[in-house]
């Protein structure tokens, strides 16, 4: 198991203390912020029995670097990662699943804002193969600001099975393409989903590909071959959100 | 004036070749490719009168790093920076002009990213204060991957007063916040739109966010604070460009 995790932030340890309470060992609070949301926070940590410490705002600037903690940080124990089976069996408890993967893309900046990004937009999980992949690493977990402790990561042996599992779990794959006939307004997002994204420059293997059952481009008006991969898979993740939240 | 940046890849040094010919010095080719895209790329260039040099693919990797060259490489000068005059002479040329304007965005990966996702969305140019915010530099220009070289970047003294000429231009100034009543998708994009980010965690300065006729949120249904700020200027870039292909 990796080593405890600072989460910071109002938002973010609310959010944790509220999902995965068992996961959170220690609540620091700066000792002179006092203000409605930190109240709440800590009465939730207390009636939840979490440790709760008082530190000053230099330990938690030291701590953390140069981010806006507002005077919250949370250590946790980190997500374990997730089999192909966890996977699996969450499908079932989920209503339209949406799930982020990852065809070889082996920047670690990249995944760790793909990670924060699928937190943003309420994906189940995020799927990486176990080769020619970025893997949890703690500049991905820098990267991704807290949401690698909150968005599973699903290492596969076989990333053409997996999707394959997703598909009989009733999940329709979407992968990107910029040569690709429809845009991805056009595709129905709203079930459960799986958005495929390639490394920057290949793009999806053909195996991949071929699993897929609909390709769909993004935006491509300028003179530069294509987008950030972290940036074209919010694209799509936004996209999804945005047909379901019409819907 | 900036040293010679090279661009490469088929798609960008063919835009390139079409939208500025002037800027392009020399256009280099690797040895063994032949296909019939390369060879239009080199049609275009000698009827430009542009200096064509073939090279061994060694050479290319050596010049460009990892990356997926596909046998082409340009020499171009680079984008000269725009003055705010220049921005608001080419308002009058623009049809529903986009532009996206960062107040105060420090990290060079996430301009140079945002450059790009400007470049794929068909933004007009992107626009950063002069003081507390990145600016172009090596950094930038190799993340933004040739958008640098595509997109003008307009530095102001007052973002304020630009968003005030922008506006006086017939331009609606929309600008993102976590905690904004509307969506994305609930503005009108497909007038003259002005898409503004604040910095990480600070947000919109307390001005910006006053000079703005709307506010929108975007994706937060997750337990981390916010998303990566190249990743939403992207996905608010995307909506522009949705919202306008449905149009």
């Amino acid at each position: 198991m990796s080593n405890p995790q600072l989460i910071y932030g109002l938002h973010a340890v609310q959010s944790l203390l509220k999902r995965h309470p068992d996961r959170v060992l220690e609540l620091r609070l700066a000792e002179r912020r006092d203000d409605p949301r930190m109240r709440a926070i800590e009465a939730l940590a207390l009636e939840q029995g979490t440790k709760v410490v008082r530190v000053d705002a230099q330990a938690l600037h030291k701590a953390l670097g140069e981010v806006t903690h507002q005077g919250v940080a949370a250590e946790v124990l980190p997500l374990e990662p997730w089999s192909e089976d966890d996977l699996v069996s969450a499908l079932g408890d989920a209503r339209a699943p949406l799930v982020l993967a990852l065809d070889g893309v082996q920047d670690p900046h990249n995944l760790g804002a793909c990670l924060r990004s699928a937190d943003a937009c309420g994906a189940l999980a995020v799927v990486v193969p176990k080769d020619r992949a970025a893997h949890l690493s703690p500049v991905v977990r820098k990267v991704a600001a807290g949401a690698a402790e909150s968005v599973p990561l699903v290492t596969v042996t076989n990333l053409v099975r997996t999707l394959k599992l997703l598909k009989e779990g009733d999940l329709w794959v979407t992968g990107a393409d910029a040569d690709a006939d429809k845009t991805a307004a056009e595709v129905d997002f709203t079930g459960g989903t799986v958005l495929v994204m390639g490394a920057e420059g290949s793009g999806l293997r053909h195996l991949t590909r071929q699993t897929c059952d609909h390709m769909v481009r993004l935006p491509q008006l300028g003179s530069v071959e294509s987008l950030n991969v972290s940036v074209a898979a919010g694209m799509l993740l936004y996209e999804a959100v945005r047909q379901r939240s019409k819907k």
